[in-house]
């Protein structure tokens, strides 16, 4: 009989528990022990802002499996309230100490899987550990929360300190437990690591028409309490915000200290370096979920993906691996989704600025439609927008934007850029179509497509963000409105500028314009406007754009001063 | 300046008027006409089900594009109402005859283009002509249908003959309308050349649970009408069913008969030959949209793909194509999804039925999940069955039933499918994830991990279907159910062969079971199964497997007699 393969998992919350389960199913004789310091294994800690906001109202449903699962059916060794201090990969142990009685132990290992994950990211702020500053990663934080909030009665001041996927979920609990809720930013936008200025302008509009308060570009620089040790506000550039409660919500930072005491290599974005089979600097010893860094299936570069997919994915990998296998991962583009309100909003790959720090030259996108026919009742709508390299059509990203079904989308981007996609392959993919799902093309066959006319040079445009650019500085164009007179007394962009011609009178007024100025033109969605500028090519005018999306992506304000002459 | 082109497109649904706007957007200066045999020109056809239902109240709305708009504003000729009667490719010409004056003339093209849609295949059936058989394949027939469902009072049995996409939708059309709606399908099952038996039995059982009365494997032999020549019976097999109305959706048909005539190359599905560049057999004349033959991506066979989808990109290819370009069409996986009732049904590629006509030696898994985390309020439960090729892992298709977000997971299905994915390939995208939207893992990984699980041995499976079977034959075996006692009490399988053992106690009662019987576990949606499964391979036994997706995926009666010693 061979030896028994004696395998220690650190970390219970995703990869951990997945890693044990995979590895239990491969090798039902190995000897599987995990180690975790909360008191719940496998807690969905994803489903923590729905908590606290009482979507979901009870803590157990959180916890996908209960320990006895582990213990009796998985026949493994559990220990919760548990803490590993140090790994010995020499010697093969983990040093470990209970927290309930504090006694201290080693365990052996024929394999060692870390799956540590993150903590939030905390700068050393004057006043952070003021009663009411919290930070959300378990089901503790959350009850915690829950109990400071009851106790806050009616005056609300919540203030969340980052305006990343936790923050921007916290501030739609916050708002549903009747809070008056402020974002604060040290960047320039919201969700500023995943979406570009004009997809992201959509976000924050969204959060203020609900009423929450959002500021970018604002630094914390500390906190101040009561003289009963309680946060009453946050101070950032000269001024202070009311605050009764604080939410930090500045990202998570893998957590490698117990690695890096080991002598384990970090990689450069301060997650753990594995190779494609999850392994360590280390042979014996794998990691995956939150801890480790991951290759940018676009870039070939390595980034860290803290998601709760993710870390199940490396898990089922590791649990193969520490029992025999050879089973790899490939990396991730990097896919991202979450609830605003009514707004779905994901990402995928790499946005427009992204890939333009990543060296590539780029082309861009945005296209408005509904989710399905139109025609089909319940259509809403989702903003569009995809990034590719202008020399080879490759697609490099995506964002989808809006009460729409974005995340179909998403999803659609996300398998095409694991197969290294370009806009042609996206434009001809065979997505399933009848009314109530979709339009017979898909807004991404779109998106795709207007890059194509791009690259053919039939489409020229200007992105709102340029064309409000333009607007602000005075620029001489015509902005051509080419809608019909009764969307133009609706809603346009009133500006010295812009002019109404609608598409249907275009061919017989082109006299009223001047083939040597510049032209912009809109319409509602930039169907029209790509008509508009293609009939005025063809009777040669020179200088002729329209712009991405048109009104329908135009999230700023839409009067412009006349400026003087 | 050069000579302008002189284009001629006949169709004016879907891939024509697409075909005709890209062409101008391409060349502002080409002639281009149109010429359509209806009023209208881009009608919405994939709506009628829902405006014959009332959903869509409004036929005007399914008419995407005027008249006016192809006139005024894509400076084109549009010639509705009028007929292609011959062409002649020698000589460059069409005839036509213009339908409301029965005039006939001639009309030169440099590039033609047949986009002529399909017909609804009719057998040369007794009675068919008789008033209220009717098909639908354009507005005028939902009128119609409208009509003379307005005039039958309360008694109205309605027969569909066809169970493929329009039956199911015009199903739920008729049953909105009051209707006592039977379903007569000469195959085995619904959507028999789209779904797996297995996969079909859910569909059919939740149009049973929606008053729809569906009968299988009964063949129409005709039609008996009344005195005032109304029909009244639908003729199958030795009886006659009560009918006041009856809908013929048999199908559709390319229709290919100007091009046949014209001597152009029809392929062995009946449709146009087309190549890549979507030219005929004369590379002056273009064909696409229902008429012609596609590319099954996975097969690399040709076959038909009447979609609306499919329709519009072929259109735009045309467009590029007759102005001088050289757009190619890859072809399709076959995808498609359908609303019925509450059931979202989708499938793309090939499902096992066909992979194994194909000759693909196949592995398959069927998958119950819920559409997003169970624990985030309003998750609707799937069924995803995928189907891979077992010496390579090759996806090959896949489907997706039930209350939940099909119509994601079939479109991913389609982009993996584009691209050649593998189950490994599969199970390793990066889908966006959170809870509102998915679990960590989705179904689709699920799927494609079983199948992994099968490859390597420790997964090993019987099908409902087969099971059925040994119940039905009163096989020797163990039915090894592995729930709790409580979900045992709310509904099993009731057969002398089903025993309960809980989970949590199999460790210990493993002596109550006998390692020569066969044992076949099953759960509620097998993740249990399988644990068991792996806990007994575990301990020695030789001959045991689970149900494929358990309970969950069972369509079937849950009660078995006994059979006599």
């Amino acid at each position: 009989m061979p030896k028994q393969n004696n395998i220690v998992i650190i970390g219970g919350t995703a990869c951990g528990p997945k890693a044990a389960a995979r590895a239990r199913r491969c090798d039902p004789n190995a000897k599987i022990t995990i180690i975790e310091q909360g008191e719940d294994l496998s807690t969905a800690t994803c489903g923590l802002p729905y908590y606290v906001s009482g979507v979901i109202d009870n803590e157990d449903i959180m916890v996908a499996r209960q320990s006895d699962y582990f213990k009796i059916i998985m026949d493994m060794e559990v220990l919760t309230e548990t803490r590993a201090t140090a790994i010995d990969p020499g010697a093969h142990t983990v040093e470990i100490i209970d927290l309930k009685t504090q006694q201290r132990s080693t365990v052996t290992y024929d394999k060692l899987v870390l799956a540590t994950g993150s903590t939030p990211a905390v700068p050393d702020w004057k006043g952070k550990d003021l009663e009411g500053i919290f930070t959300v990663t378990d089901i503790p934080d959350a009850n915690a929360i829950r109990g400071y909030l009851s106790k806050l009665g009616d005056k609300k001041e919540v203030v969340i300190v980052g305006a990343g996927l936790i923050g921007l979920e916290m501030a739609e609990a916050f708002v549903s437990k009747g809070c008056h809720v402020t974002i604060l930013e040290a960047l320039d936008r919201v969700l500023p690591t995943l979406l570009d200025p004009d997809i992201a302008a959509h976000v924050e509009k969204h959060l203020q028409s609900k009423g929450v308060k959002v500021i970018c570009g604002q630094r914390v620089s500390g906190f101040q309490g009561d003289e009963n040790g309680r946060v009453r506000k946050v101070l950032a550039g000269n001024t202070g915000l009311e605050a009764d409660l604080v939410l930090l919500s500045l990202g998570v930072r893998p957590d490698v200290a117990l690695a890096k005491a080991a002598g384990l290599a970090i990689g450069a974005t301060g997650g753990l370096a594995v190779n494609k089979y999850l392994q360590t600097s280390d042979p014996d010893i794998y990691a995956g979920g939150d801890c480790v860094e991951n290759v940018n299936l676009i870039t070939r570069k390595m980034m860290l993906a803290p998601m709760g997919s993710t870390a199940n994915k490396h898990g089922r990998i590791i649990g193969t691996n520490v029992t025999g296998g050879h089973d790899t991962f490939p990396g991730v583009p990097g896919a991202a989704i979450v609830k605003v309100f009514d707004y779905n909003v994901g990402r995928v790959g790499l946005n427009e600025s992204q890939a333009r720090e990543a060296g590539y030259d780029t082309l861009i996108s945005i296209v408005p439609a509904f989710e399905h026919a139109s025609y089909y009742p319940g259509a809403r709508e989702i903003i569009v927008k995809i990034v590719a390299e202008k020399s080879t059509g490759k697609l490099l990203g995506g964002q989808a934007v809006g009460m729409g079904d974005a995340a179909k989308r998403i999803d659609v981007l996300a398998t095409a850029l694991s197969f290294g996609a370009t806009v042609e392959d996206l434009a001809n993919i065979d997505l399933a179509y009848a009314p109530p799902y979709n339009s017979a093309l898909d807004p991404l066959h779109h998106a795709a497509n207007v890059i194509r006319n791009k690259l053919s040079g039939y489409a020229r445009t200007l992105t709102p963000a340029e064309v409000k650019q333009k607007l602000e500085e005075g620029d001489r164009f015509v902005l051509l409105d080419v809608r019909s007179p009764m969307e133009w007394q609706e809603q346009r962009i009133e500006a010295e500028q812009t002019r109404l011609i609608p598409l249907p009178m275009l061919r017989r007024k082109l006299g009223e314009l001047s083939r040597d100025e510049e032209i912009v033109i809109y319409c509602q969605t930039s169907v029209r406007a790509y008509q508009a500028q293609r009939i005025l090519d063809g009777a040669g005018f020179k200088n002729v754009t329209f712009m991405d999306g048109s009104l329908a992506a135009w999230p700023y304000e839409t009067t412009f001063k006349t400026r003087g002459k």
